[in-house]
């Protein structure tokens, strides 16, 4: 099955949750608008506005595989997650990786509201003050309640994954928060990190990983900046 | 199986979607910290601190079923979908629904922050400002994005539901979105109603649901109030 990828050709945003399950299982995929240039983002709009069809998709990302198009980040690993064998078989294991991946959901909110806390059509100069103050409880409140809690499902797994020895596509998103709040808050980051020694080692044992390592050495991997989910403000960064 | 709902007692919020889903098939269920007042909170809690538990929760509600603790509202509903026949039973049609709850997700996330834009960690009075330019974008291009979107998922399955004849949990929350909007928004809503005529139509469908009536007309019913994700202020209902 050649798996067709929907997102934003220019940014790693939620299409990168997908992009690392995707990579490390080296499954055979296509990443559309990507590849294509103008006529992908234009395939992509194609869904979205949907015409007819009855499942048309809200958002990018969105998967095409086969004849099913899968909208919605936690919903594409939710599929994808028992393919690649990145989640378990049981029911009670696929649920509680998919939950854990719906905090993750959750969060990712949360990160993105820092510097656009009022809406996503004002830009970032029209809501400064209260992007600073939005980033202040974050980083006070929010984020610690977020991540101490992945710590101690580390802890009780026994890790060095969430649920223990084997790697979920969970993971791979865990990593991948670590990964941008240290490009959006480098110095708020490098203090906090020692608090969650387990969330940290979870996530420099994925970028270890060979096909992980390799996805972000190469072009595949889009660099951060300041238009994705992810965005260094230094006046946020304290 | 009797299903243990634990949620905040006195706030429809999040519980209110799984609520809906029990009410609705007449399954066997104890709002948990409802009936056993402080007690019951105290029993919520202690699932959350977690303890060595190898699969706590990270927030209300979650769902006790039997061993299985479930946590986050789509997940629970993914769960209960195929037990109480609120969902397809083919995987194609369980994803979509789930997807649809996912979009629906968001937008709960988007209306709570019409008035809390900032951080849930302030008063409303604190954050006025940021939560009247947050609900004047919000109205003007979010929400009419997302009902606009299912009512075209409506159009294209022919209705009434959002897959076409057959009632799941996505409907049952589309309705909940209705209800919320319109206490906290009556003025706007009004206006507003008459672009999206088939969430509405839908909306008034599953309100005249036996059951549906028969919960919502019961104690068990709680009111919406100023503490919940849908809150009522006069100067953001213009």
């Amino acid at each position: 099955m050649r798996y067709e990828l929907y997102y934003w050709p220019t940014i790693q945003g939620r299409g990168e949750f997908v992009r690392l399950a995707l990579e490390e299982t080296g499954a055979d995929y296509v990443d559309v608008a990507r590849r294509s240039g103008k006529r992908g983002v234009a395939a992509m709009m194609k869904f979205i506005e949907g015409g007819r069809s009855a499942r048309p998709p809200f958002a990018p990302p969105f998967l095409k595989a086969g004849k099913l198009v899968i909208g919605q980040t936690a919903n594409i690993l939710l599929y994808l997650g028992g393919r690649l064998g990145l989640a378990p078989r049981d029911e009670a294991g696929r649920l509680w990786v998919h939950q854990l991946q719906l905090t993750i959901t959750d969060l990712v909110v949360l990160i993105h509201d820092t510097h656009h806390p009022i809406t996503g059509y004002l830009y970032y100069e029209e809501q400064r003050a209260a992007a600073k103050l939005a980033t202040k409880y974050f980083w006070r409140h929010r984020l610690p309640k977020f991540l101490r809690y992945f710590e101690r499902v580390l802890a009780n797994s026994g890790g060095p994954y969430l649920i223990g020895r084997k790697l979920t596509y969970a993971d791979l998103s865990l990593f991948q928060i670590v990964e941008g709040l240290r490009y959006a808050f480098p110095k708020r980051m490098k203090r906090f990190e020692r608090k969650v020694p387990r969330v940290v080692a979870l996530h420099d044992r994925v970028a270890r990983r060979p096909r992980i390592a390799a996805y972000l050495a190469s072009p595949r991997r889009i660099a951060f900046s300041q238009w994705g989910i992810y965005r260094y403000f230094k006046e946020l960064d304290r």
